[in-house]
């Protein structure tokens, strides 16, 4: 699957968005990543799993035991995909104040 | 589902996002968006669907028949959560051309 799609896919559950959220502050353990959601640490695995596969986390060693680290090159593309359409919504969204100064 | 949610969960399609693209261009029928692909006209009705659920796209009335357009607040919010990272993968990034500098 192109990794746009892995990133966009993963990206679409808020569990795994607030995953992103919390390790772009700095790498975690699982157990220490789990600890704020009212889900289990399995689910909370199942979740780091699917940013692995889409290469939004990566697995370092620390001593003996593992960290969950974000990795920066998956959210830049989704970033520049996106922002390829920002004069777009600039546009749209000026041309609707424009209307809106009218009425 | 949260907005969000189903914004990236749509654009995790690569003929969605080239609908999206196109669509960036200005509004169009769904026989003339459907043209450039190789897929049915069904499916790209299948994919437009997932497009108009996401909020990504509009149904606009042009005289007998309708037109597809696109929405910018989805995009807008999208873009929005990741340049949320930007400073993250800026500072990742500068970390490895440093790195790769001292080698």
């Amino acid at each position: 699957m192109p990794a746009l799609d892995l990133a966009f896919s993963a990206l679409a559950d808020p569990t795994r968005r607030a995953l992103v959220h919390r390790l772009s502050r700095g790498p975690a353990r699982v157990t220490d990543l789990a600890a704020p959601f009212p889900i289990s640490l399995a689910a909370v695995s199942k979740h780091l799993k699917v940013l692995e596969r889409a290469r939004l986390v990566r697995r370092v060693r620390a001593g003996r035991e593992f960290h969950l680290a974000l990795r920066a090159a998956p959210l830049r593309e989704v970033a520049r995909w996106t922002a390829r359409y920002q004069r777009f919504w600039t546009a749209r969204l000026d041309a609707l104040e424009a209307f809106l100064g009218k009425e």
